[in-house]
């Protein structure tokens, strides 16, 4: 119903609330500002100010992956969405929720290349799969509510991109926001439910058969029920559970089936699938390495290994896994893994003794998100495998600087869980004001940056390439030394206490005493 | 010539170091390794590590802004040119020569569609006048020399893609990099001297006639030869000389001819041009408003007044200008400035007397980015017109966060001048590690940050569209206290010294010691 007294704006922000989007991540300018001004006639929506728009996306990214539904970021033209686009790239691979408004030039103003034109939906096709222009006050609630349907369903055929993933990008022109004539949309319809995979059946066969299987699991399926009903299956058919390396979001510890992650490198994704002759794709995406290296394989299902696909990425798969599972092994019951942390010696901290010196102090049901990288790779998994059960949440585009802004969206959608972010100091730096936000939000986030540095993957890739050893120009482009960064300062600079920890003992004591007081925190962990 | 010895990479270097390329600003990746390994081989060129992307692109602007040549920078896929794009926008505005390599995934490694892949071309497209992908290593020399031509000459029909500026990027497949038969391409000839504007009959006419005339002056009509021309021409014409409100570089300062930015707010730019019949455009563009208001014209020319064309953006004018003067008024000596900056009385900081203690301790020749935004509009170019000459660095795109990095590619392009940034305090952050670049590369850079605490001009947006006075959910939007930024913590953590200042006399100390100390330093200017 077109409403003479309302605005466009007024009419978005009405559309957001009767759609159950309740939080906003941005950083207006100009062209937002009747938006912002009609955030005080609804308090239901929280406005979260972010000093920099890829704060604004990977919040809202964790936002979506702990609540399964949209946050909205509001952005500015087109540099704003460019600074919000490495964060998007994450959560289009995480499959996230995400719903952008991206203010424009009033449309009369557009033709005139003013100083901050620029091709807004070229950048936003490149990590949407909804992009839409509205044109009125009169249908932009409609839009929107469209815009919501998308980033939960999938695109609609009219304003599909063809990019995968999950996230729909409204362009707003200014006039749209600021004319009278707005009509707010109603709240759509719950989500159909999904279909039954038709390869249950043969995946079923598969699994009672006599070759070996592996099953790769991911999206739903690494939740509780999904993880449940997968060991299940395994217990009886002997069949390995693997998922992503970095997955968007995983159960793990303490009474948590296991899975094993992916290894970073194919040569050792190789190794993990010896044996196997079928691999079952239970909401996973076919596994390929991350770059390509001279004479090896991008892909890294072996030639010998069959893939089945039982549910592709974004495709709900944990009511399937558990059909299969009362089918094959009707009576059993799903392990989980023993409660227990390593205990590790008191000494200087090092790439193997932080992460368990952490994993055994963490908080009953904690959010993870884990960007340690080459820090953690090699032992975050096994050391938080016997931790009190957590989600963890992993970088799921490789584009670094996730983990912060992350953390945040999380803390916001779970206001009553203790939120950990383990980062490295080379992702660390890229989006260090998200603590800022941390602050101003007085979210219960405690951050531990390892700082090892030096972009430590980067020196062992230098190494793969085969550079000289002595190689002193090369090495100074991936080593973070001269000068040190120092985390604690930045970390009080942005108003968030914070300390620094040399050895076991610190590190412990520091994450007990961060963890019981409420707020945010940053230990600074220095590896060496 | 193909040599069979040297990749892809290798050749790529050598094309840069015979045309002159010798600084390459970076953030490089796995895609990128074999470029920062063939590093070693090329001491002539400079790798300036910087933390995050949008650092190396604002940094090449600065060095291109200040030599007319490019830098390269080296940027990781997608993300990575997407965390460059704002202050490549700023970048395309000022018409800077810059030149991007972004390292891809191997040809065979895209159809894989890995973690990292995106529509790297349409990114660039966006702010790249001419993007183009080598398909192997014996043309990648031959392709990067076309590139660094297109950066000075404007791009070739075969790879321009519409897009204004002098901007070229290279998306560079890993295995071109890698694989051997590289070849280097020679140094190209020298930029053919343009042609005489068409229109330099008709403006001298116009300009000796009885209707008042208004020169809107940029590109090298802001440098010392294309101002004193343009003076020369007033002084007998009576004509009156603007340039935009943030030119990409302004010679400005004692014993230089004066001229006046346009405002900010297009309702004063009407009043600026009060009485003027024809507006000459020297090396700009239509002026246009910034932003479209409800009601009010979006080009700023006044219909009364009539536009002429005498050089388009990025086309040299100085000399056509030298011809009119000439012409016109062959006698006379251009005008400066007096030296002398108003004396400011000691008391707290606030936003008029910032800006002339600063302009009278300015050291000579210096450079100064400015980024000061609402702290510094009204006040600046009138403290800095008596200053010792001097060069301007202007917020060319309106994308926030350009001035530090401009400053550190400024510093690098003119090691012996003093640089100096004026930053507000909400554009600082956004790309605040650059400050560790200036640490490791030692740069001669004294930052002044305006601490209002507030996106200041928002809030005046915000008073213009009419929002509530008592608005409160909408002003915490553009509140930066709770908690307060400091930036004395914040550059100390990024390894540069900093102090903080409340009145006069503590900023004119600090400011002194500042610039009398080579390397970098930074004040935290508290402005109330």
């Amino acid at each position: 119903m077109v409403n003479d007294e309302i605005n466009g704006a007024e009419a978005i922000l009405r559309t957001l609330s009767d759609n159950g989007v309740r939080t906003v991540f941005g950083n207006p300018g100009t062209s937002e500002m009747h938006f912002v001004a009609a955030l005080d006639d609804h308090p239901e929506i929280r406005g979260v100010l972010c000093l920099f728009e890829g704060v604004a996306t990977g919040a809202a990214d964790g936002y979506a992956r702990m609540t399964g539904r949209p946050a909205a970021t509001l952005l500015h033209l087109g540099p704003g969405l460019g600074n919000g686009l490495a964060n998007l790239h994450n959560a289009r691979r995480a499959g996230s929720a995400v719903l952008n408004i991206v203010g424009d030039h009033a449309i009369d103003h557009k033709p005139l290349d003013a100083l901050l034109e620029s091709d807004i939906d070229a950048v936003a096709a490149s990590v949407s799969a909804w992009v839409h222009r509205p044109a009125r006050p009169s249908t932009v609630g409609r839009d929107v509510a469209a815009a919501i349907a998308a980033t939960l369903d999938g695109p609609d055929e009219e304003h599909a991109t063809g990019t995968s993933g999950r996230i729909a990008t409204l362009i707003v022109p200014a006039d749209v926001s600021w004319s009278p004539g707005g009509a707010a949309a109603p709240a759509r319809p719950p989500r159909a439910v999904p279909d039954r995979p038709a390869a249950v059946d043969t995946v079923t066969k598969l699994l009672a058969g006599d070759e070996p299987v592996a099953l790769l699991l991911d999206g739903d399926a690494l939740t509780d029920d999904g993880l449940r009903a997968a060991d299940r299956i395994a217990q009886v058919t002997g069949a390995r559970l693997f998922c992503p390396t970095w997955p968007a979001r995983l159960r793990r510890g303490a009474g948590m089936p296991g899975v094993t992650p992916l290894a970073y490198r194919s040569e050792d994704v190789r190794t993990q699938f010896a044996g196997v002759r079928h691999v079952v794709l239970a909401g996973a995406r076919t596994p390929v390495a991350s770059f390509a290296y001279p004479g090896r394989d991008g892909i890294l299902i072996p030639a010998e290994v069959t893939a089945h696909v039982l549910a592709p990425e974004l495709v709900p798969v944990a009511d399937a896994l558990r059909e299969i599972a009362d089918d094959l092994a009707p009576g059993t019951v799903a392990r989980g893994s023993a409660a227990g942390v390593p205990v590790v010696p008191e000494g200087d901290l090092d790439a193997a003794n932080w992460a368990p010196a952490i994993a055994s102090l963490l908080p009953e049901n904690a959010i993870v998100c884990d960007e340690s990288i080459t820090a953690g790779m090699a032992t975050v998994p096994a050391a938080f495998a016997g931790a009190p059960a957590h989600d963890v949440l992993g970088l799921t585009g490789l584009a670094v600087g996730q983990g912060l802004p992350l953390a945040a969206g999380a803390a916001l959608a779970c206001p009553r869980r203790p939120v950990i972010c383990l980062e490295a100091d080379g992702s660390a730096i890229y989006t260090i004001s998200a603590l800022w936000t941390y602050a101003r939000e007085n979210l219960d986030i405690t951050v531990v940056v390892l700082n090892n540095r030096s972009y430590a993957i980067l020196r062992s890739e230098l190494d793969r390439v085969g550079a000289n050893q002595d190689a002193g120009a090369a090495r100074r482009m991936l080593d973070l030394t001269r000068p040190d960064l120092d985390f604690v300062a930045l970390s009080t600079g942005l108003g968030v206490p914070a300390s620094r920890a040399r050895t076991v003992r610190e590190l412990r004591e520091q994450f007990a005493a961060a963890v019981a007081d409420p707020g945010p925190h940053l230990i600074e962990a220095v590896i060496v």
